[in-house]
């Protein structure tokens, strides 16, 4: 699957910009389920087959396995999506960064161990670290721009030559590694104004946008300032308002509505 | 274990700054060990066992672990550190960063799971991304300042207001990040000017310095520049030059050789 292609043919047959995160936490999965056997990835299979027509995409947080050591069942999760919901990308949300030997192993953990269609990786040390990921043709590479959480400004508002380290990013990101056109970048939701800015200097990249939910964001500013010429260009990420919408054995169609819900309201907004 | 005094210990009574970093890779162990069952442990345990009079800490990197399904190995790596080698801190070289409910899980998975005595993480995402790792005062943080790749160029030698990022981020990581006493930063031997920047900037804070051996940088300016005002201070990382010094039977025997090596020329230049 090349990821670019796949999200922008996922766009318009889904009519969805919205993605599922899938980061499971066990002191929030339906008591039924922590009963069985795997059960993180029985959890996020019901989240899937109840969700898989509302979405664009699906992002599993790579902490929330690692921390439990269930890889087993990230790797589970991720085959259980590509064979049995084909064309659905799935992004490993990672934020990987190491110096070109240890990046290469990155790439092949996210890459050829779990599969992932894209990953999202850290700028901060530079872009001979991104190289390893760029060179994969196939695979969206989704650098961190400006990023949804309070402290986004400590580092990436720095100003150096009257540029904001965020726009800089962004700049290099559209040329210099955008060499086979699989970048894509993280912008907040929560911070709509700068989301616009990005835009503007994109084009038509896809933006993953996280934020959306439990941390504020705003569907309506977001989906106006980050939506590309065509009214799409945005993958927008909500994790716990809809896989937590209820802890109860109706949780995964309570999922589907609050999927549902929010798909519907981004996309008053994207024409 | 508390991991900065743990460093300060093991500096003085193994009168060594060096750190083994233990990247394991299957195109480099020796045949004979690939063919036992647990081969990087296997490799690792050799490596730990014929080296542990000689280093001041170990420092696995998790990706070579991830990329090959091994993070049993790993907890077994640092067990085996922990339960033979008593008073050597292990470095979780994982370089996260995420925002806080996901910060959680990471630094569950270093602290927790692992049982790391610290961990690396990326500051780019803000001062509150660091938060979850910080408050486990008994835990190293190591956060990336100034790396030792080329592209380190790219982002952390931006300028605002007259102030390079790194030394922006050595300064909040001296102070304000610095509320429990446990941060540390990587610095790499590759940029000796840079080193002494951030010496004189951040005191007698222990700096983990890679970029040693195969990345070409020089012991000598390295350790000139970067050691504290008692001729220690620096954590000074080889991973390659000292695990792979032969790919045959008497692997561990040249690691120590090594390892010898390079801890004495290091104390040449202490004081």
């Amino acid at each position: 699957m090349d990821f670019i292609k796949a999200i922008r043919s996922s766009w318009e047959s889904k009519n969805s910009l919205l993605c599922v995160g899938l980061d499971p936490d066990f002191n929030k999965i339906p008591p039924h389920i922590l009963k069985m056997d795997m059960p993180i990835f029985q959890f996020n299979r019901a989240i899937v087959d109840s969700t898989s027509d509302l979405v664009c995409a699906y992002k599993p947080q790579i902490a929330f396995y690692s921390a439990s050591k269930a890889e087993g069942q990230l790797e589970m999760t991720i085959d259980y999506i590509h064979a049995n919901h084909p064309g659905i990308p799935v992004i490993l949300d990672a934020k990987r960064g190491d110096i070109g030997s240890t990046a290469n192993m990155y790439a092949k953990e996210a890459f050829e161990r779990y599969q992932a269609d894209a990953v999202t990786v850290n700028p901060y040390m530079g872009g001979d670290t991104l190289y390893p990921f760029l060179k994969h043709k196939d695979k969206g590479v989704i650098i961190l721009c400006r990023t949804s959480n309070p402290g986004a400004r400590d580092i990436q508002d720095l100003e150096s030559d009257g540029e904001k380290i965020y726009r800089i990013i962004a700049a290099k990101a559209s040329t210099e590694w955008n060499y086979n056109g699989n970048v894509t970048l993280v912008v907040g939701a929560t911070y709509p104004d700068e989301l616009k800015e990005i835009r503007d200097l994109v084009g038509d990249m896809p933006l993953l946008v996280p934020g959306i939910g439990a941390q504020g964001g705003d569907v309506k500013k977001a989906v106006i300032n980050g939506r590309d010429s065509k009214g799409a260009g945005m993958i927008i990420n909500s994790s716990r308002g809809i896989i937590y919408a209820s802890s109860e054995k109706d949780f995964a169609n309570a999922a589907r509505n609050a999927a549902m819900n929010l798909r519907d309201e981004i996309n008053l907004y994207r024409y």
